[in-house]
């Protein structure tokens, strides 16, 4: 039995987080007051819309309430007062979004499980939800994704993912799998940020 | 009642308008024959697909007739014989650009709207209606989208998109509604550029 | 009368074939493990999946099995090992990649026709299964897209289309004319390389 309070604050939680985060790269990019906006949402909701999409559920989820769109657009007020504080708040940051990251590939798998999606399919879903955002981000910043080079969070998610799909073949799906699906995603990330991790592909 | 006929044209005039700013930023770029097309479709049809595809009404409404097809391909050889005069005639090109982006964010709120989605979404699919077009042809030519640094039509559409809805509150919705909201979206798109209006994002 | 066992070969040949052209633009731009699996990935079923969520087919194609996620994961060990040999077998490489394109126009216009769409927009949707695959991996790149300034193959794949369309009017639909216009795909790409035909769109 799934808690979805619990859920969907997590879920308001990462969008929050992504949204900071678009806004961030869009101050840096001196973009102007609709470039943030719409750099805040394209973060914040692109991963799940391209899920949506991809999976045939519209119109997507997002759109379906106003509480993504208040998230979003509240993140605005609060990065142009506070961004100083927040730039240092960087730790704190991060554990969100790393929660942000790890329930959007858990979320992702459920919905694509849910549509008789196979695990490896849904998996890639998982993925796909947690990561686009920011690759869109980067896109429309006219830059290479930093999923592609810098950040192994991709990595992160695809254990969390892997973990979520063991965890209930061996036992009853539960709210206990998915936060340890999502412990799974923060000790990757976190980890990986102190040992410096890197996984090129150097060919000969 | 809506004089769809009217629509019909505008839509028309606002695709070939958009075609001939694609087609403009290709020569520009020296892209060939092909890439000059493909820039062409993506800049006219590219907002009203993504607003489609995330609404969920496919196959998306350009695919289903060769209406919009015929039209952004005359726009090609007009272009290529005319584009000296065309660069001469900004100020008519410009009035059916904003003719065209009010149009577009007006259909957009309509369609959301038709489909069950709130006014705050409907206005976002609006927006996203008119913007996204130029968004994508930016991206494709390898530049940072226009909209978030230099143009502030997205503040027109936005302007134009809450006239639109506040005018369906206090009286039926009809086509004067759509005309007076529309002349919002031209009122400040010209406003903004002869005063050379800009919303910077500056923060401490 | 159709043999699918045919099209399911060249298919997944395709799929291979475009995942290996992804990874090897991902090696040459430095991206890491994950930046070269995704690039694969957008690479190979980039194209195949805007037309499916443009004509409303989902879940896309290739979510529904897993022989395409297991064809791109395997292009992956195989470049890591055989990087070098895959830049010497460039003219093997091109036949498969250029039979890719054939089939994916076919496919994608097969599919157009079948939910009704009219010849020239399915004409159109199966130019984009064949080329939107590598305008993603060029613009996730930061590159401008090729097909916009040095490859004619969208000439190539609009040439195999208007082939396919004529050729089932004047007979019935069969792997005969699919065949043949796969060869016309074939035949005006490689006149095209020996002779650097190029379509240039130079105005006054």
């Amino acid at each position: 039995m799934m808690d979805w309070s619990l859920i969907n604050f997590i879920d308001i939680a990462g969008t929050f987080v992504f949204a900071v985060s678009g806004i961030m790269v869009a101050i840096q990019k001196k973009f102007d007051f609709f470039g943030v906006i719409i750099l805040a949402f394209v973060t914040s909701v692109g991963g799940g819309t391209l899920r949506d999409l991809m999976i045939g559920s519209t119109p997507v989820a997002w759109m379906k309430s106003e509480v993504h769109v208040i998230t979003v657009l509240a993140a605005v007020p609060i990065c142009y007062f506070l961004s100083r504080q927040l730039q240092k708040a960087r730790k704190t940051f991060l554990i969100f979004d790393t929660l942000g990251i790890g329930l959007f590939t858990i979320l992702g798998i459920e919905k694509s499980l849910e549509i008789g999606l196979s695990p490896v399919v849904a998996v890639m879903m998982g993925i796909v939800s947690a990561v686009f955002g920011g690759v869109l981000r980067d896109v429309l910043s006219n830059d290479v994704p930093m999923v592609f080079r810098k950040e192994i969070y991709a990595f992160a998610c695809l254990s969390g993912a892997l973990a979520y799909i063991g965890l209930n073949l061996i036992s009853d799906k539960s709210e206990i799998n998915m936060l340890l699906a999502i412990s799974v995603v923060i000790a990757i990330r976190l980890l990986s940020l102190r040992n410096k991790w890197s996984i090129p592909f150097n060919v000969k």
